[in-house]
C-alpha cells in the first residue's frame, strides 16, 4: 500500500490537555503528509514495574477523552485492556483494542477482545517466538473476528534488555496479518532503573528506519508533548515537536522501499 | 529448617478420580518421609499455547475437588488465578494463591491476591530479572500481607527454550521471601511442539538436585498418575509412582546440604 | 559517502574456476552500478563445526588465486587469518585481513594483523557486546594501524540461533570505525544441522535492507555460482546470478537513506 | 567414583612465589581430604578484554614453574594453549592442555592438542550448544587421543552476562567424556567493567554445590593467595585460605550425591 499504518499517542492519558495537544499535532501532520493515524492512549497502567508508580486519572475519565478525540479529530483510537472485564468498558470508547505483550498468551482475554468485534492489536510477548504469534491471532480469529494486527516490541535478551529480531517481522507476516513495529517499547531496558524501566531513545530512528526497510505494514510510537516529564516511559517517548520530521522521513523511506521490487 | 516446602499435584484437575489418587499417594509419601506437602491443581488453564487445547472441567467443580482434598487429606491446597475476579472465587476453596509467571507484573492481580489474606506464590516471569521479583513481592506486601513465596521456573533463552539461572535463586532469596524451584516447568520448551509446549523431563532430577544444593527453601512438582495421557504438560509432569523415590532422595540431599556449613 | 563498501565473494576458494567466475560477475556489476567491491575468499576453513568437513585446496594455491583476482580484476581482496603465523603468509597476497568472530578477543592475532599494515576487518564475536568492539579495534590501532573495520554477524541468542541487534550497529559506529553488516553469516543457525551450520537465507534481503536503513557503512555477502553445491555454508550463500539485482536495490535504498536527513 | 577431579590454581603464573604458595596449600588440602588435584596456571593471557592488561612473565619462565610444581608436589599440571605453535612448547612442561572457550571450534588447535598425546580439556564456548561439544571432542579423538575432558564455563546470556545451563552438564556427559564445572569463570560478567571482566564471586558456592549435585565429574577453580590483588580475574578467583573448607564441603556433598541412587 502507499502508506504504512501509524499508531501514535501518549503512553498514558495523563490529562485532557496533553491528549488534545497531541491529537492536534497528529492531525496537522496527517494533513501535511497525507497519512492517517490511529491515536493511542492507555487509560490505566496495570503492569508498572513498581506498584507505587502513577497508574491513571480514572478509567471513564480517560476513556471519555479518547472518545472525544476520535470524534473531534476523526482519528480511530486504540487502548489496551488487561482483563476480560476491561473489554466491555473500553470497547464502548475505542476502535481498536490492544493486548499487552505480557498477556498475549491469555486465551480468555484474546477471545473477549475478539468477541468485541473491534480490531485487535496483539503485542508479541517478550518470551514468545514470532511464529507462535499465529496461535495468538488464531484465538481472536476463532471468534469470527479477522481484524488482527501483530506488533513487535522486542524479545528478552538476558536481563534488563530487549532485542528486536528483524527476522521475526517477516515470520509474523507469514501469518497473513499486518505487522507493526513498536518503535518506542522496543528500546526499553526493562526494570533497569531501580524499579523504573529505562530505554535507549537515541536508537529510535535507526531502528524505525530498519523496520520500514525490512517491510513492516505499520509503526507504533509513543509521543508526548514533554517526554522528560512524562508520568510513564519517560526514557523512550518521542517529543511531539520532533514527530513531524520523523513521519516525513519514514514515509519517504517507505515509498522508496515499495519501489525497490521494480528495479 | 529441617525440611523443604514441597508443592505437588497435577497440572490441571482433570477429574475427581485423578486428583484423589494423587492426594492419596502424596499423603502416603508425607507419612513415610515426614514431610508436608501443599497440594497443587489448576482449576482452569487460561493461557494454553493453542486456544483449542482442553482448559478444564468447570471452575466450581474443580475448586470443590481441591476443597475436598484439603479437608480429607489435611494438606493445604494451592491454585492459580489469572484475573482479579478469579481471586474472590478461588480464595474460598484454597489456602495459597499462585500468580502465573506471565502475570507477575500485573499490579491489580497481585494486589487482589494480597488482599485475600491468603499466602501468595508468585512465579518469576520468563522475561524478568530475579532481583526485580522483590518489586512484585512488594505489591503483595503493600496490602499488609507478608505471606509471599517466589518461584523460579526458567528464563527466556532464545526461542522455544528456557534456562534456569541458579544465581537467580540466591538473588531472589535476598528479598527475604522463601524461594521455590519449579522442577517441572523449568524444563519446558515453550511452544516448541507445533502449538504444544514440549519439555525435557530427563533432566528433571539433575536440576532438582542442583536447586536443593543451591539452597532453595522449597520445590514444586507437577505429578500425574499417567503423565503420557495428561491433558496438559504431558511432556514434563512426573509419574506419581516415581514421586516417592524422588522425594526421598531430595530430602536426604537437603539434609546433607543443611549440614555443610558446620564442616 | 555516495556508496557503501561492499565485500563479496565465495565463502571458500574451492577452485580457480569458481573464484574467477565470481570475480567476473562482480566486475560486471561494479561497472553497471558504479560501485566498488572488495573480493572475499577464505583460503582455508579452520573452524568448521565438524572436523571432517572440507577445509581447502591448499593455502598457497588459494592465496595465489586471490592474488590473480586482485591483479586481473583490479579489486582489493580480503581473506581471514586464524593464527599469528597466517598473517605473514596471507599478507603477501591480500589487501585486507579479516579476524573471525570467534577470534576477536585474541590479542596476539589482532596485534599481528595490525602490524602487517594492511586494513583489518574484525568480526564481532557472537559472545561480545557491540560497545566492547572498540577494545578489539584498539588492539589493532595500538600498532599504529588505524585501518580498522568492524563487522556485525549476529549475537548468540539461545542455542543454535543468532540475532542481529540493530542497536549494535550504531553502538559500534560510536567507535569511529566503519561498520559493516554481514548479510550472510547473520542468518546462520550455528550447528543446527547435525554438525553443519544451517541458515535462513529467505530473510537475507529484509535484513540487508534493514541494515542499510539503519545506517551501516558497508555490507558483506558470500556469493557463490552454485550455492546448493557449495562446499561450505551452503545454507546461506547468495546465488551469483541474483547478486546484481540485490546490489542495485540496496544501492538505491542507500542513496534514499542518505537523503533523509535533508527532509 | 569416590571423588571428583579437581583442577585448581591461579589464573596466571604471576611469579614463582605465588605459584609455589598455591601448590603447597593444595598439597596440604590434598592430604587432609584424600583428594587429588590438577594444578592449573596460564603461562600467558592471550585474550584479555583490553590489550593493555598484564599478560605474563615470559612463556618459558612460567612453564618452568609449572614443571617444577609437578615434580616437587607430584601434581599433574594443566595450562592453556591458544595457537598450534603453543602446543609444541607447552606440551614439554605440562600434563594436560586446555583449549580456551573462545577457541573450542578451532579445528587445527584441537588436532594439534590431540596429537600431543596429552589429556585435553576443552572449555565449552559461550556461543556453543552443549551437545555440539561432542563434535569438538571428536576433533581431538580423531587423532587417536581419547583423553578428553569437557568443561562448562557459562553461555552467553544477553550482553556482559553468562548463564550456566545445568541441563548442559548432562547433555555434555552424554558424549561419554568427563564433564567439569568451572566454578570461577561461570560467574564472570564479561567486559562489564570498562574493559575488565567483572564477576559475582558471592554465588560461587551455591553454583558449585549445584554442579556437584547435578552430577559433574570434576570441578575447576581459580585460586589465588590474594585475589583482590590478582593481575587477572580479580573479581572471581577464590582466596587460597578459604579453599580448604570449600573442598571439604564439596567432597562431602559429592559423596552424598553418589549415595542417593541407592535410596
Amino acid at each position: 500500500s502507499s502508506a504504512p499504518l501509524i499508531i501514535a499517542g501518549p503512553c498514558l492519558i495523563e490529562n485532557r490537555a496533553m491528549a488534545v495537544k497531541t491529537a492536534e499535532e497528529l492531525q496537522r501532520i496527517s494533513r501535511a503528509e497525507g497519512v492517517g493515524f490511529i491515536f493511542k492512549g492507555s487509560y490505566r497502567k496495570a503492569n508498572r514495574t513498581s506498584g507505587s508508580s502513577f497508574s491513571g486519572i480514572g478509567d471513564v475519565e480517560a476513556l471519555e477523552i479518547l472518545d472525544e478525540i476520535r470524534t473531534t479529530y476523526r482519528m480511530p483510537v486504540v487502548t489496551d485492556v488487561h482483563e476480560t472485564r476491561d473489554v466491555a468498558l473500553a470497547s464502548r470508547y475505542v476502535d481498536v483494542l490492544q493486548i499487552p505483550a505480557f498477556l498475549c498468551r491469555q486465551t480468555e482475554l484474546l477471545v473477549a477482545a475478539g468477541e468485541s468485534g473491534l480490531a485487535v492489536n496483539i503485542k508479541k510477548g517478550q518470551f514468545m517466538a514470532p511464529e507462535d504469534m499465529a496461535l495468538a491471532a488464531a484465538k481472536v480469529a476463532g471468534t469470527g473476528n479477522q481484524r488482527v494486527m501483530l506488533t513487535e516490541r522486542g524479545s528478552s535478551f538476558g536481563y534488563h534488555n530487549l532485542v528486536v529480531d528483524f527476522r521475526g517481522l517477516a515470520k509474523m507476516a507469514e501469518s497473513g496479518y499486518p505487522v507493526i513495529y513498536d518503535a518506542t517499547h522496543s528500546l526499553q531496558l526493562p526494570g533497569a532503573g531501580n524499579g523504573v524501566s529505562g530505554g535507549e531513545r537515541q536508537y529510535m530512528m535507526p531502528l524505525a528506519r530498519a523496520a520500514v526497510a525490512a517491510g513492516v505494514n505499520g509503526l507504533f510510537f509513543e509521543v508526548h508533548p514533554d517526554p522528560s516529564n512524562a508520568l510513564s516511559d519517560a526514557a523512550t517517548q518521542v517529543a511531539l515537536d520532533e514527530f513531524g520530521t520523523i513521519v516525513k522521513q519514514l514515509l519517504h523511506l517507505y515509498r522508496c522501499v515499495q519501489s525497490l521490487h521494480s528495479l
